[in-house]
């Protein structure tokens, strides 16, 4: 057996010193142990195994650190990172405590951007490539590995179209292996697809944008990307290197089934066979509900479309492409568009769920005041991944939706306590209301084993009792009930799922402050500005003046880990909630 | 003298029934119309001249409002807003209870969308021509009319990718004029002159991306463009015309000025001077005061660099472009780029400045969070046109920053009260600070003269006291500390400018809640989760129970109308906050 390279690679000064002909062997050492580890520790693995030459060559070619490396996105920087010194702590990728499974500044002097959303890296690049210039660097390199998927963003346009009249120099390499999470789409996408194919003759987007392209070239031949990277290192001002690589590449079973392994789960790392599935009957993820929901109510209802920027598997929106592919659409990278298009749909008496998760609706901020509240078109949001959502950690938590959403004049705000309320005010919402609505539920589970239950309406602006007790009432928002309900199991306190955040339900509340004389209001959302703050607001108007305490997120951004180790270290677990209750009903 | 045709013509209806020769007449009367009433009720000038033919082609050949016509931000709109029934009533343009100086669907069925931020024009008529396509409609037309600054926004690219592969009924047409308020800047204005020259000899990005290209046109032949029209409209799919106009067409000092006759103010019909400006000496604009202050500092401060998108004029950093243009950037309409460019550069130990108005920041949400505050770099944001704006109305109004903001961990909020605050805090900010900052300012001119002081420090987080009494404090924010002032004047009332919105001064605010009974907030941002709602949550945790007013901007959209007007209209003029306090006192 021949010695390992990679055993002795703990930084890329170690890896430059390998001759050129030991890079692929390198390549698939490094494969191997992604693959290994990733079996076990779960996480991301398709995007890494698609670069692992390009990542080998990108280190041994530049000169890392001091030269600028972005990885956008970042699913596929673990070779990177292995590569950077993080081999022997890679097995703690994604856990509480370990490293986090995005690049990440805090981390290491070779992560110089973090990233987890979409399209930044030519931006930040630019930023990096002028900041050198205006030093008077002007052999410092800065390299931008973007993603087909993600260079259709808008933003990432923006970056290009600074970037060709600029002098900077900046090297974007398009990882071009037609996907992203799911096939990428668009016409971009196609225009690429013709490049490939050679049948694209004339027109050069990135030509046109000023750029100095090169490619497309075979992302797995290790020679020709070095070579290629050689050449562009000698070239100054904005350049564009276009590679084609394969997705889940050296892992049969990831090459094929492309989606399934961009995050499989537990697998196999011998045979790629991913780990049996629980045989026990389980509660629906709340996304299913979503995605099958929909799918039941388009049936009967004609004016209902779906829409979802580049999530068609996250969000589930796939069961209503699959069935009604004329009504469902999936606009890529794209929250902007997203939002606008349903808004421009909504004008004609179509009924859009526009589904994007908590986190990625920050990039559509300014489309939901200005183009859709502002005219008041009802569309309806569905976010996903709304509140803690795990090992994806600080740059996918959705915890800021309800206090951004919180201050837009005319949209109402939701969050469904379990599957059956999310059903139910999908419902609702199809029927036909005065003005948009927000619908924030959580990653993952719910509880609800049999939750295929007959639809219902809810009634707009009103909160349920979910028990009665003396003294002191709890208010909770979306699925912190559970962690509620179970704090306060023997104690005698009510309990209210207030479900609305906009409009309040301005009748149980004064009940409320006229009844309890504390209040504990409970959300997975920011304390800043949030749900409990609403409560706040309604009681200084009213003159009310209860003992008030705000349960929710801290001010602070919250690290990647285990969503219930989260709860405990922010004391939003039932456990810590008890104790909280209990010392205030002593107090 | 020849018959009027513009008196006769209050629809398009009656627009169809003149001999297409008489339309290059209707277009003289037309831009004759719009010069005269600009001149006098002011607004914005050069965008409607330079469409007047288009305007009147396009209700001439498609049947609208049948056919759906979006106007891309809406400053070229006013052409279309007198030929579509407004003719009688566009004196009041701009005007409290008058029309919007933008298109507005309350306003008009010809209106089919609202617009004022840029580059939503693609993806609002792609819905509508999707909705079509569904209802089985596929002889309908849908039109987007989107100038060469506002394409070039990601969120318009994001539009054109989806376009491209779908097969609605979506006319874009580029009205390219090399400028937006100030000149277009980037690759693709480059390419779009190269196109224009005849050197750009073989790509062509539209094609690239699918559409039906054709162009370009010389926009001010009207019977070029309406032939050219009457083709597209039997054209299925999507399609590109590419036309040229003149910014200020028909206007001599329009065309030849075409930055200060975007919205010159009153000026001289017949000649087209602009009226004298007062000799008076005045109290400079905020956006002088950035932008004249940050050119000081950067004398000093080799590391400051300016960056904005597309508002040189507009926030004055126009000065910092002319004396170091290597180090102030224009980047186009690209928000998101700005701030992520801006993070970029910071981690490279550069200090940028990056002004964007309050309200088009929300572009920018989510890097704000995720590129900039997430890393902890300390990006100095500057957000002019913060709080009411005035005539432009419910789309320009930015008062929302202090609640989409306030969630966001590690960001300083900070609102100066008057230019010398502002000046000291951008002299604070670029010593050095250990998180990004956010700084929000008026529109409009300050009330001190003598604004040119020696600059001094300001400790982060420390609020001052402007007044004291008994009984009640009145906490301002900004600007607003001048209305509390004045309401204030003769009432024995405390008055603190808080300053810092985030941090607060809590050590100020134990003072404050332990000396008075009656606690009440002023700002110029949403009451739902903006300053005052900070101060219920500092009160909350510390347990206290005085009387807590806030005042600040109801939740509901604001119109367009003088700031004093708007002031009034929601209680937040010096009278109003007067009577309000009065009251509360008695109470």
């Amino acid at each position: 057996m021949q010695k390992s390279l990679l055993e002795n690679i703990n930084s890329p000064e170690a890896l430059r010193l390998l001759s050129q002909k030991d890079l692929p062997k390198l390549a698939q050492e490094l494969r191997k142990f992604i693959i290994n580890i990733v079996a076990t520790k779960e996480g991301h693995l398709g995007a890494s195994l698609g670069v692992v030459e390009l990542t080998i060559a990108l280190h041994y070619v530049f000169n890392t650190p001091e030269d600028q490396l972005i990885w956008d996105v970042g699913h596929q920087a673990y070779g990177h990172k292995i590569l950077t010194g993080r081999k022997d702590i890679f097995h703690t990728n994604r856990q509480l405590g370990g490293i986090s499974g995005f690049p990440n500044r805090a981390e290491s002097t070779y992560d110089t951007f973090g990233v987890g959303h979409a399209s930044t890296s030519i931006s930040a690049a630019l930023g990096m490539a002028i900041a050198s210039r205006l030093k008077g660097d002007l052999e410092k390199q800065h390299i931008a590995v973007i993603g087909d998927a993600s260079i259709a963003g808008g933003m990432a346009f923006e970056g290009l179209n600074h970037a060709g009249v600029s002098k900077a120099n900046l090297l974007v390499i398009l990882n071009d292996n037609a996907i992203g999470i799911d096939p990428s789409v668009g016409a971009l996408k196609m225009y690429l697809t013709n490049v490939k194919k050679g049948t694209q003759k004339q027109d050069n987007i990135f030509e046109a944008l000023n750029f100095d392209y090169s490619g497309p070239i075979n992302g797995h031949d290790m020679d020709a990307v070095i070579s290629e990277l050689e050449r562009l290192k000698t070239v100054q001002g904005p350049k564009f290197l276009h590679i084609i690589t394969t997705k889940g590449k050296g892992l049969k079973q990831a090459e094929k089934d492309q989606v399934k392994y961009h995050a499989p789960g537990k697998f196999d790392a011998k045979t790629g066979d991913l780990a049996a599935k629980s045989t026990e009957i389980q509660a629906p993820k709340y996304q299913d509900v979503f995605g099958h929901t929909i799918v039941e109510l388009a049936k009967n209802n004609k004016k209902i479309v779906g829409i979802t920027p580049a999530m068609p598997t996250g969000s589930s929106l796939k069961y209503m492409m699959e069935s009604m592919p004329d009504r469902a659409f999936d606009v890529g990278i794209a929250e902007q568009h997203a939002v606008t298009l349903a808004a421009g749909m909504a004008t004609q008496g179509i009924i859009p769920f526009c589904n994007i998760y908590s986190t990625f609706l920050q990039r559509a901020y300014d489309q939901i005041i200005h183009d859709v509240a502002l005219q008041n078109l009802p569309v309806i949001f569905c976010l996903d991944r709304a509140g803690l959502v795990g090992e994806d950690g600080a740059t996918h938590h959705g915890v800021y939706d309800l206090s951004y959403l919180r201050c837009i004049p005319n949209l109402i705000i939701f969050a469904p306590r379990n599957e059956i309320e999310l059903r139910n005010i999908m419902y609702t919402a199809q029927l036909g209301l005065d003005h948009p609505i927000a619908i924030r539920y959580p990653r993952g589970r719910g509880k609800t084993i049999d939750w295929k239950q007959p639809l219902s309406k809810i009634n707009i602006g009103e909160g349920v009792q979910l028990k009665q007790g003396e003294n002191c009432a709890i208010l909770s928002i979306g699925n912190m009930a559970y962690n509620v309900s179970e704090a306060i199991e023997n104690l005698n306190i009510s309990h209210y799922d207030m479900r609305f955040v906009k409009p309040l339900d301005e009748t149980l509340l004064h009940h409320i402050c006229k009844n309890y004389s504390t209040i504990v209001t409970v959300e997975d959302n920011s304390i800043n500005g949030g749900f409990g703050s609403a409560v706040l607001e309604f009681m200084a108007l009213h003159n009310y003046k209860n003992n008030m305490k705000i349960l929710g997120i801290p001010d602070a951004f919250i690290e990647h880990g285990k969503v219930t180790e989260l709860q405990e270290s922010i004391g939003l677990d039932f456990g810590s909630l008890k104790r909280f209750i209990e010392s205030l009903i002593v107090f």
